[in-house]
């Protein structure tokens, strides 16, 4: 018999499965020795190809379009479908692999064809990034941040009206597990008239949910905000690597560019945004006495629909650690709660103005960090600005990243009487300079 | 007899041409009715169609490799191939199109199918943009901008030593001739404490070099400045069309986002490099007094050949214009001189961190202003923060836009025993907002 609030697989390892039990089923793009990159849909400790299940027949009309357009090497074509044929497709899904699905038997046949161990896999960017937006929802970094500078009125004027952002860098944004090389750039180091130039010295991670935009709108028309949820394909972890250094020496008047465009790392699984609708949380959409927002930013169902309820952690484990046998070091446990504006205000203020989003566009929500230090989600934060190190269980500790460090992301969504998900890892280890 | 000072082609309509004589030859991507678009040479009041000329066997070696890459519906194959082989396609081009060509026969036997009119051609955007980045390097326009907000203190301490720069949205970067929609966002009119939401009362153009990259680098590597010269596939106008009452209330802390990314319009020819060669002015690179740039950008070949000199113009007509007849009128007249960082500067600092440029990405070079009103390359600037209106031959004034106004950039090279060349034209016509 099937519980519908926590429904079993006939794949194994996915009953029970932190990450991606039947739930879940996330896509992406991965590739086994000797084969084309494809995609394929996360169950347990297995991924079902896309390829094949197509080829054995497995779909039939919406879902089995759906199905064909997600298994090239991108997910760009599925992403363009919009939101009904993802979800005739993870309805199809949902029975294919559920216990009692008929077509089991025909699927345990072929194999590992069909569902290769994820640990055979490598796994790709799951789509092509047309541009990529970074936004500055989290509003306790931006106090965080806006203290170190100005510790009476951290917040600007602006920050309460205007979800904050600004385009970053498509071209460098990698998959999980793409080492970083720390960048090399100009600082103006404390006392000094002129800036010198070398590797980063300050060099930082940045805890973000990333969003993956499905159907996109015309150049010149805008995506209202009752309809924004509709054009979101997707969710992920994101890690925008910063060089604080470089960031404030550089980004007076237009903004961060060479502290953040070397590099952005994104967790390979698109988890749909079906999947995170049980965990959401009931809270007052922002403080009494707060500004309601323009009316091209409210819509009362997206208020009612409540914040992502989402554990986001930040793990570091160094080259030491490594040596050492020690486990990744959890240096903050943080949450989207945490997110001063939803996602569909962000969708529909960067249209508003008829700017062009287009499916594979990947926006992240700026640094989610929480009121405690503990949920501070970047090192410029848990540092106080550097002053303050970290201990590390090696016995090392940090203020800012060092050559070798490996940063890890992890994501994971709980709640009484339904089966917890997760995101799978975002990781990313750091490489030393170029020689300069 | 050939001139070799100012060679002359058996297409009649380029002898004399002001911006498409043989000496120029640029690239684009264009269109006849009814079939696909491909790419194609500029020659006086014609277009080279490549996928004809290649056909019918005009090229061979490396020329016609390149001359395949260039001819299908945009340039990022051609690019990705890098300057030897555009300096080989311009050679053979030379060659083929001059007054003595041993070709010249087969050629007109083609006739409308090898050398359409251009005006029966309708013109693309020449290549697919994976990353478009403004730059700030127009030190009189950072001056006057600056002035705006600091009148003691205009430029802010590293606008000397780092070329400032931000990244743009790539996805609404058109083609000359696109209308543009005036954009709807938040503004905070002076004297309010809460924002406004309607259509920007302060739309305005910049002028601008623009800069297409060919060949690009890894992500974690870099182009020294050396090299960064044979990593440029061209130039073009570009305008970065500025809604400044959006930018004033959102650009803090993270930079422009709304009030630039509605649109970016391009002209649609691409001039090459070897094009622009024989147009460089010895000047000075930087006034006494100011500081050495580092040795990352700094090469003394780079030094030595001098400023682009490029007549830069903006002209403007209004509906009322239109109606009456009347001829757009000139309302700036700049010149790439004004650059404070040459191109090879801002190429190899875009890519020092390890940020991974691509065949295609996009540069604007920022607002190139003279230091005299008359050479202002934004309304912001002629009008004195919107201050003083500039009268138009119509009678009407502006300090900003008005819906229908048509803003129309202009670029040419002249010198003395050289024939001269121009951009051809980067023109867009302004749509009233959409209903907010």
């Amino acid at each position: 018999m099937i519980d519908a609030a926590n429904p079993l697989s006939w794949v194994p390892s996915a009953n029970g499965h932190p990450d991606f039990p039947l739930h879940n089923l996330p896509l992406g793009v991965f590739s086994v020795a000797g084969q084309t990159p494809r995609g394929g849909v996360a169950i347990g400790e297995h991924i079902l190809d896309l390829q094949v299940a197509c080829a054995a027949g497995l779909f039939e009309g919406e879902a089995e379009a759906a199905a064909r357009a997600a298994s090239g090497d991108c997910l760009n074509a599925f992403f363009a479908l919009g939101a009904p044929a993802r979800r005739a497709l993870r309805a199809a899904l949902t029975g294919l692999l559920a216990e009692g699905s008929p077509a089991r038997m025909h699927m345990e046949a072929l194999g590992d064809a069909l569902l290769p161990a994820m640990a055979d896999c490598r796994l790709h960017l799951p789509a092509r990034v047309g541009d990529y937006t970074d936004f500055y929802v989290g509003i306790h970094h931006a106090n965080n941040v806006g203290k170190l500078f100005r510790p009476d009125n951290p917040l600007l004027p602006n920050y309460k009206h205007v979800p904050i952002g600004y385009h970053g860098r498509a071209s460098t944004v990698c998959v999980s597990g793409t080492p970083v090389r720390r960048p090399l750039g100009q600082t103006l180091p404390p006392g000094q008239e002129a800036p010198s130039f070398g590797p980063s010295k300050r060099l930082d991670y940045e805890l973000e949910l990333g969003i993956w935009i499905g159907e996109g709108n015309a150049m010149g028309e805008s995506i209202a905000i009752g309809e924004a949820g509709e054009h979101v394909a997707g969710y992920c972890l994101l890690n925008d690597w910063s060089a604080r250094d470089l960031q404030a020496w550089e980004y007076q008047p237009l903004g961060p560019f060479l502290a953040k465009n070397f590099a952005t790392t994104v967790s390979p699984w698109v988890v749909m945004p079906e999947a995170l609708a049980p965990f959401r949380i009931a809270q007052p959409p922002r403080p009494a006495g707060d500004p309601q927002p323009l009316p091209y930013l409210l819509d009362a169902q997206d208020q009612a629909a409540g914040a992502f309820d989402i554990e986001l952690e930040v793990l570091l484990q160094s080259a030491a650690m490594r040596e050492q046998g020690l486990a990744p070091q959890r240096l903050a446990l943080s949450n989207t709660r945490h997110m001063y504006w939803t996602v569909a205000q962000m969708v529909a203020h960067h249209s508003v103005g008829g700017c062009m989003l287009q499916p594979g566009d990947l926006f992240g929500s700026g640094t989610l960090s929480g009121p405690e230090p503990e949920q501070f989600g970047s090192l410029l934060e848990s540092s106080f600005g550097g002053k303050q190190a970290l201990t590390l269980s090696s016995g090392e500790t940090r203020t800012f990243l060092e050559d070798g460090d490996e940063v890890i992301l992890r994501a994971r969504c709980r709640r009484e009487g339904q089966p917890s998900i997760g995101f799978g890892e975002c990781r990313g280890v750091l490489l030393p300079a170029r020689s300069a």
